[in-house]
């Protein structure tokens, strides 16, 4: 299997829905162990990890992805089946051909090539494979990166295969990402019939004048790599659908994408401030989804953004934009982290698909990183 | 059946749920026959209404009321079988023991004794009897007044058997209703990933500010008859459930229960205003479940509070407080309405049960009415 596009296909095929990862990484602990790798599988509850190494030395080159993919959604609107890789116009239409199986496949196929042609490479290549970065993320490559910090395995270089790319492999480099906060609040009021005014406190109405206040409140104004801290709520539910009986709670759900200028701290205090100043009476929880990450400059973004301009003749945008992945989890070790893999405009949609150009240059892209890194 | 308790029981053991007469009017029909009465059922789509009248003349007196009741709720936590009637401590407990077969109970053993008593009683006695006052009350009370409207048919007095009561038989008639109208409430916006918060419009932010506003306003003070107007939102929804999803709108069910000061069509204005200050983008519908309605003074009311003071000597006060009732389908003819019935503190709930001393007051306090209006 030295062809990109038919290992791309071939994990299409699997049918690895989170956290199911059908298989694909037995057949990458098969492709690694051929060219020299120690695999180790690490499995927490139901998920299913792959750590696997080749050399002893530092610095470690380090391709994080995952084999999961998100479920198809209504079979029937896609035009082939969404398990049968399919190619059509120059694409390969199939779940996870751009989140991420073809960036598995780059990654795998540039890995052979360089080792082939660099047997004395410098340093260590790694590969951190999980089946769980679209569900809960909690037994995915969070614990993978437990278990090395526990014995002191750095990673140095980490590329995450995310499809950060808008039209041509590499036009887009994400280089950090926001911070994730959840908040899920209820306030409470009185509930009683509408007939009765003076027995009830609405908490619908009680809550207005705090969520316009949350709304206009500007949390900062970002910095050189990160928008300004946004607030959405997201989810908004009170009433039984009885029209003449006020609830006597009101739930709301809010998330922030906050950048490097707060703390998850800062953002909870705000908020709590916010709704005390209006002397509700309420109950809140947090979910923390993940840390901000910025990986600012160093020879990781100067590699990757000189192998894309050599091989592809393209200039790269750094970019902090979009949602989470997994590349939170690594940063925080003191690695360089950037997410690197082909144009994301179908990922999570019918007919997800992948331009064939696209993943043969990625895979020359990583190559020429490895090489710019390792050789 | 001469008894006003035995009455009460074996309406409490038919099964009544709306809009499920389940024969009580086939008893009632039997029973008013029995005593000189011309019956006339009126059925409209799956409701099945009683008119039933003797004697050509005016005044006209009629004793209104419903035979359906809501449904049981948990049948578990009843102490009793909800559909057996059960005597206990002074109570008899049942759905609708209080709302309202013991008033219909006693309006069907009270007439009985007032014609067997006066034979050559002045005007007309007729009862208006439904099954759908408990549900959407399209096909009750309303077309039966239609009806009777198409063929000049008039009501002049109209005792609703609604239980008006707080301890006492009598303690409280209610004399009017506020008016209610339901507001459905859609306001727009875009939908989008929290993390892209340029390409959102937030719905639940955009609609805050004027809920705030619309909780705020004054809509009228109210007048010696009703208290001030009430606006109460009770329903609110957005949101899939997605913690990173912005809905792209937000549904708001709210209700004004309104005095005789203002009209549907001015808060309606006033809702419509405030929303188009603050540019929102919404569709709004309008449900008019009642007009408000007021019997200020006349002889029922006179007639009434003496047979409760001479009867019971007990004081009464008039009040127009509470939910909405099928006077308000009556009072637009002209017709002086009243509602009054026994102890309300139980209806709806798990539990429901009717004092017997104010059933028994009930019985006593229609008949004194009947004579000091027909005889």
């Amino acid at each position: 299997m030295n062809d990109v596009i038919a290992l791309t296909k071939t994990l299409i095929n699997k049918k690895s829905i989170t956290p199911d990862d059908a298989g694909c990484q037995i057949l990458f602990k098969e492709l690694l162990a051929d060219i020299g790798f120690t695999n180790e599988t690490m499995v927490f509850e139901d998920t299913t990890n792959l750590w696997s190494r080749k050399g002893t030395k530092q610095p470690v080159f380090c391709f994080a992805g995952h084999t999961d993919v998100v479920p198809t959604g209504p079979i029937d609107k896609w035009q082939s089946p969404p398990f049968e890789a399919t190619e059509k116009d120059g694409f390969i239409f199939g779940r996870g051909a751009a989140d991420m199986k073809a960036s598995l496949a780059a990654m795998m196929v540039a890995t052979r090539r360089f080792v082939e042609d660099y047997p004395a490479h410098k340093g260590s290549i790694a590969f951190l494979i999980t089946s769980d970065e679209e569900g809960p993320f909690i037994n995915g490559t969070t614990r993978v990166i437990d278990t090395l910090e526990e014995r002191k395995e750095k990673i140095d270089y980490c590329i995450v295969g995310e499809p950060s790319s808008t039209n041509l492999t590499g036009d887009v480099i994400k280089n950090g990402r926001r911070g994730s906060l959840t908040g899920t609040l209820t306030v409470h009021g009185i509930q009683g019939h509408v007939a009765y005014p003076h027995l009830i406190k609405n908490p619908i109405h009680l809550v207005a004048p705090a969520i316009s206040e949350l709304a206009e409140t500007v949390w900062d104004n970002g910095n050189a790599y990160f928008p300004a801290t946004s607030m959405q709520i997201s989810n908004i539910h009170a009433g039984t659908g009885a029209t003449n009986v006020v609830p006597g709670s009101i739930e709301i759900v809010f998330n922030f994408r906050y950048s490097t200028e707060v703390t998850a701290e800062q953002l909870q205090q705000g908020v709590v401030d916010i709704l005390d100043k209006h002397q509700l009476h309420y109950t809140i929880g947090w979910i923390k989804n993940g840390l901000p990450f910025i990986t600012a400059e160093g020879s990781l973004i100067a590699a990757s953004q000189e192998a894309i301009a050599e091989t592809l003749g393209i200039d790269t945008t750094l970019s902090t934009a979009g949602g989470t992945s997994d590349g939170r989890f690594i940063a925080p070790t003191g690695a360089q982290v950037i997410e690197l893999g082909p144009e994301n405009n179908t990922i999570h949609k019918i007919n997800e698909c992948v331009n064939i150009e696209n993943v043969k240059s990625l895979e020359k892209v990583y190559y020429a990183i490895l090489v710019k890194l390792l050789s």
